[in-house]
């Protein structure tokens, strides 16, 4: 296995070379929290993209779907507070409109402004706020404006999210850096999760394109804060080549590292994303091996990981392992009862299909007082697995989600 | 479509001629609650069964479908506070002798005496106390017994659950009657569901489980508190002919009749199941129409009914249908959001994927304060349609799921 050497670096989508961004309030928001975020590179350069598997999705994702046809991209314009989705035509003419004037005022083409929105369903996009901000938002542009734009994008969350590191590449110094929102919705295949990321790697857009869902299955996939996709996910990257490296393809020897930079950048967004979902007191990762196939491996990982009885035992610090075996029990694979077998943090409970002891019982009693553990569920038909991190289920959940319009 | 003449009548599974029960607190739960009961029928007769689709089935259940094949009942005795469940070999053990202990004493053959539990999940059954407690539970069995019986199988249930109806079959007077545990884990294809029925009429064997398979179908198969199907789920209904109705057999006439009463007693207790569900605020009828399959259908409301977002939005009262469309995108079905319609106790507020104005709202916004109404949602795709009793989710859920054990 190749050791890649990869760095941390301060900041988020303006620490790799020749991105400038902004963060503003415009009046979307109630209060004067920013609500109004751009992000724009010296120069257009390849885009990719992934989106919500949401059948009903927003018009932002709809349009951004189309402009990724075109494979390049220059800036990205975002507001929070209004999700801009089920608004029927009106939407899709509304993130026509925001792209354009955009674009207009960067003097650039519509198609390399991507857009996206996240809050409220359903309301039409106050668009005359969105027009009035532009001049104010454009005055912020700057290289250190990556904090302001990440902080511009939030939703319910309480922190922003922000990573980037880098790597020698080609003789260069690579970076990627990126910033997310996530909080609610959050579930495999995405959920109101937005993440920008930003590359000075020279690249092609096809091996941008690959690299990205790749990073994406490992990351931003295998986190679940409450079992809702949303309408609106959205991962896009963008690359702008200024680090001069030997422009990576599908197959160069380098775009392993490349990969490597992107799936840290990935991994840490997504693990920012869940400490922080809404009301998450425990973040737990769920190791499922040795099913039969990954499918059955992700099924039962999905099927315990949203059990709403597993999600409020953890919340209540209940090590209560009997919910878990009932949820791998409803999840639809066939499982031999004599073969499971349970542990906590590597402390078994139950080993092909007994459970252990008390003392065992106190060991675990102790783990799930951790804000974070590892629940391994051997299944012990195969060799297939999966991970999923998930977290609790707290009062504060319902307390947000109950009056979040309000 | 003929109208049958149903009664409701006092009473519940004792109100049926021929059968007696008791209930008594044995030692299982700490505090000094009912933890024990026992039904039993004057005479032999044929018994259906409809069990948990959980993978990893209780002791009792795995009993139960054994006992089932011979097709003949005569008692059952239930626990609560322990569900016997992942308990093993020693587990099955425990259940037989609960059945052997209560033949026993009967002087009946033990394949005869069903068995239930319900309540935690891998810890072994407190065997002593059942033994301790079966002369106590013996002495206190009588006709009127039903109630004491209801309340011994209860574990965070609020209220208990009884039910029965009454109508002319073959001119004589036929009662079926009911209890049933639920509270949480209840979900389609049941979950920590218990429910015994029972009825004095003549009835073959195979038409009496068919009915039974039908009467759940359309109830306990048709509510959802929180998405979990346990390991215990058990409906049995008992039959001992003393009504001295000719006997209901496959394609008898009279069967509509009986199917109706047995309709009506388990869609009573399949709402006051939901009703009582744990922290439940709101009770909300999911109706899904215009589906192109019934699957289609149950899909759909199975998502919305399941989705944290809708849960948390009826708890808070808020009329935020965007959540529900949102989840009707990711149901995994290709729905047109052009022809998606939505209303709230038939006041439409979204009509071929458009939204209606403020004043729309506005009325939903007073619907949703209701204890209980009923959301249409509209496809547009064929004729296929389902509904699903749902329930909010509330701080009190959390709360009571967060601590049980302890």
């Amino acid at each position: 296995m190749t050791r890649h050497s990869v760095t941390t670096v301060r900041g988020g989508v303006t620490a790799p070379r020749g991105f400038a961004a902004a963060g503003i309030h415009c009046g979307i928001k109630k209060k004067r929290l920013p609500d109004l975020a751009l992000l724009v590179s010296e120069r257009n350069g390849p885009v990719a993209g992934v989106f919500t598997t949401n059948r009903i999705a927003a018009a932002p994702v709809q349009l951004d779907r189309l402009y990724l046809k075109r494979k390049t991209a220059r800036a990205v314009i975002v507001n929070s507070g209004n999700a801009n989705a089920v608004t029927g035509k009106q939407g899709y003419a509304d993130a026509m409109e925001m792209s354009s004037l955009a674009a207009k005022r960067l003097k650039i083409a519509p198609h390399t402004v991507f857009v996206g929105s996240t809050g409220v369903i359903g309301q039409p996009l106050p668009m005359a706020r969105i027009r009035q901000g532009l001049p104010a938002l454009m005055k912020q542009v700057r290289r250190t404006g990556g904090h302001d734009a990440a902080r511009a994008i939030l939703t319910t969350d309480l922190k922003t999210k922000e990573a980037a590191y880098s790597a020698r590449i080609g003789g260069r110094t690579i970076t990627v850096g990126g910033m997310a929102k996530g909080s609610g919705m959050i579930h495999p295949d995405m959920a109101t999760m937005l993440a920008y990321v930003t590359t000075d790697a020279a690249i092609e857009q096809p091996a941008l394109q690959q690299a990205l869902a790749s990073a994406v299955a490992k990351s931003f996939n295998c986190i679940s804060v409450d079992g809702d996709s949303s309408t609106n996910d959205t991962v896009l990257c963008l690359a702008n080549g200024l680090a001069g490296n030997p422009t990576l393809r599908k197959g160069s020897a380098a775009l392993a590292t490349f990969q490597h930079l992107l799936d840290q950048v990935c991994l840490d967004l997504a693990m920012k994303v869940i400490r922080d979902g809404e009301g998450v007191t425990k973040v737990v990762k769920l190791a499922v091996t040795g099913a039969r196939t990954q499918a059955d491996a992700r099924q039962i990982a999905k099927t315990i990981g949203t059990s709403l009885l597993v999600k409020t035992a953890l919340f209540g610090e209940d090590a209560n392992w009997g919910r878990i075996v009932a949820a791998l029990g409803r999840a639809g694979v066939a499982v031999d009862p004599g073969r499971i077998g349970l542990a906590f943090d590597g402390v078994p409970i139950m080993k092909a299909g007994r459970q252990l002891g008390a003392q065992a019982q106190r060991k675990i009693d102790r783990i799930v007082k951790n804000r974070e553990f590892t629940i391994t569920i051997a299944i012990g038909q195969g060799a297939a697995s999966a991970s999923l991190w998930i977290t609790d289920l707290s009062y504060e959940y319902v307390k947000i989600n109950a009056s979040y319009r309000t």
